[in-house]
């Protein structure tokens, strides 16, 4: 099988799956609790946070573990928000954010906040000065993530935040860095980023745990309310087992020093390969990031192409497995044809991939597409 | 040793780790996702929701799968009172919920919400009837566990909620069933409960996982804002993995037909012994399930009592893990003595406990008596 849908979830590691079977089996106790078998499951969500800090430039503090990524971004955004509603109704967001920020920005819009989109153009770009230029005196929030999910493009984070707490230093800065965790470097620490989120199923860890940075002495509401786990800033029983096996796969990510110019290299072969293709238009830029290549096939719809692709064994996507079926929301804002949207494909190469897979997409989009269109012609 | 605080969470059995263990290496596929392998994904996860369902006497499209039981009562109590407020601004709740419930409702109270607080008397019962008798004409929701995780006591929570409606058909039914799952029988179809909270690692699964009955039809709001994952109504990316877990962890509850013979006999068979202590007061109720045995030991504060139980192998706790080290909210709101509340005790059995653990406890608690009050002596 060639795997090519990294951006939707990645293989667990047999490193994540071992991490996470040991401690399922061997430190049950919750982390809570006052004995010896509750301390060292506390030990291991300790040693993990020090991983994943470490990973993301932070102190070990500054990590909150939480159910996924999408929780994370609802803590940052309705926790900033909520704490700085005395003064502030205006937030700022990028047009191609996940439905996880989007949706909870339209959430807070519902209840009276204004929302400034800042889109992104044709080719995939958000202009990163645009987001703080739109930020006022009364804005709670900017958020915008580190690397799109769809394109792949790349933003600036740390450059734009600075440039958001000059506008406005009370202005709470969130980014979502569940693409990019484990792939663009990063260093939190120094930087005018407030909460940063992150997820565990895009970097060979299971589903259904995520993080959140949050910087020292940042001023937020509480988001889920419940027992003083987590020092009382995320309640529930934490997943001792997916925290172990999260840090077990971001020091794996982190130990594999080609991994990022091997998913490079691959991308970029995809690119020039998809180029010479007259039937194919690439929506990515030139300079997406993360093993993401974007592209459409003319004439042939989305899910055709994907179901003639995964006759070949080739699993990719037609953009966010999140939204199921939906029109890609990344491409819509990003203005592009109705015709380009409704056949795009969404390649993510993970560092198991191989130039092989590339060779086989290749030869069964060009296969795919000689025989699709014949079905059509008749 | 003799782990006796099941109540706080629950070995991993062996059919849930290895569940979860297979999911996480055979079934890595984003369940969002169009092709084969995703679709095998989301296989695992419905079949997973007919048990829960099953186990709840309610339909699978009642069922939504969560990170925890904090979660699943935060997206219950918010999401209810949410979808009330234009009519409603009242709230019933009992005294000795759980934090997830009571700071929840604590949050909304700080939003301008009425709270009408139903306490626990001393002998841990709550009056039933009362909650009823609390509701108004504009009241959102009535919450109100079904077995109290520090002392046992049993609601009739299907009388209750209907004695609820019949007050006000418009206000929401949330009962936490986080302890009572898989434990006390409960057939949630056809009762007036809206909105039922469960978590795995109170049934022997995995930490991480949960669950929220809602009922077909019920009215609320979203909490987590997101992808479109569970039909809408919860977004991230499901645990596939914890889900199959918690699965096999409920069905092998179910399978067990003796379990809850078993825990009540050790349960009647450590009351009776603590009884003929003259140096215990028990507070749990005689009528206290699912294993539950809260006492206090006279003169002995129960962390110094907890350390010397922990030197004989034997772990319990002093009440709720999720509140580490402050004083037993459920005792405090009973109106127990300091003195009471200082010296208490919780054991909580499970069906993997025997004689053996129950008579190991009492010669250590009468060892530690005598040894412990020499020193105070002294």
């Amino acid at each position: 099988m060639h795997y090519l849908d990294n951006a939707a979830t990645t293989r667990v590691s047999d490193a994540a799956a071992d991490a996470a079977d040991r401690v399922l089996r061997q430190h049950f106790a919750n982390p809570s609790s006052l004995y010896r078998i509750g301390a060292l499951a506390e030990d291991v969500i300790e040693m993990a946070r020090e991983d994943v800090a470490d990973s993301l430039g932070a102190k070990p503090s500054e990590i909150v573990f939480t159910g996924s990524g999408t929780e994370g971004d609802n803590m940052a955004i309705f926790g900033a928000c909520h704490a700085r509603r005395a003064w502030a109704d205006h937030i700022v967001v990028t047009g191609y954010e996940h439905p996880a920020v989007q949706n909870a920005v339209s959430a807070l819009e519902k209840d009276g906040w204004r929302v400034s989109v800042i889109a992104p153009d044709e080719t995939g770009h958000v202009d990163g000065a645009a987001i703080a230029a739109a930020v006022t005196g009364k804005t709670a929030l900017a958020a915008f993530m580190h690397v799109n999910n769809e394109v792949g493009t790349v933003l600036d984070v740390a450059r734009i935040a600075a440039a958001v707490k000059q506008k406005n230093s009370r202005t709470a800065v969130h980014v979502d860095g569940v693409q990019a965790w484990g792939k663009v470097p990063i260093k939190l620490a120094g930087t005018a980023i407030d909460t940063y989120a992150v997820s565990g199923h895009k970097i060979h860890a299971p589903k259904g745990v995520g993080a959140l940075y949050i910087r020292s002495g940042f001023h937020m509401d509480k988001f889920l309310c419940g027992g003083a786990q987590e020092n009382g800033r995320r309640p529930g029983t934490q997943n001792t087992a997916f925290i172990a096996a999260m840090a077990a796969a971001i020091r794996e990510m982190q130990a594999d020093r080609t991994r990022a110019a091997r998913v490079d290299k691959l991308a970029k072969m995809l690119r020039e390969e998809l180029k010479a293709l007259d039937f194919v238009t690439l929506n990515s830029p030139e300079d997406a990031a993360c093993g993401l290549v974007n592209f459409s096939v003319a004439d042939i719809k989305s899910e055709t192409m994907l179901h003639f692709l995964e006759s070949k064994e080739i699993c990719v996507s037609s953009g966010s497995a999140c939204s199921k079926g939906e029109a890609s929301h990344t491409l819509t804002a990003m203005g592009l044809a109705k015709s380009r949207i409704d056949t795009a494909i969404r390649v993510s190469f993970s560092g198991e991939n191989t130039e092989e897979d590339a060779a086989a997409l290749i030869a069964a989009l060009n296969e795919g597409r000689a025989t699709l269109a014949r079905i059509r012609r008749r």
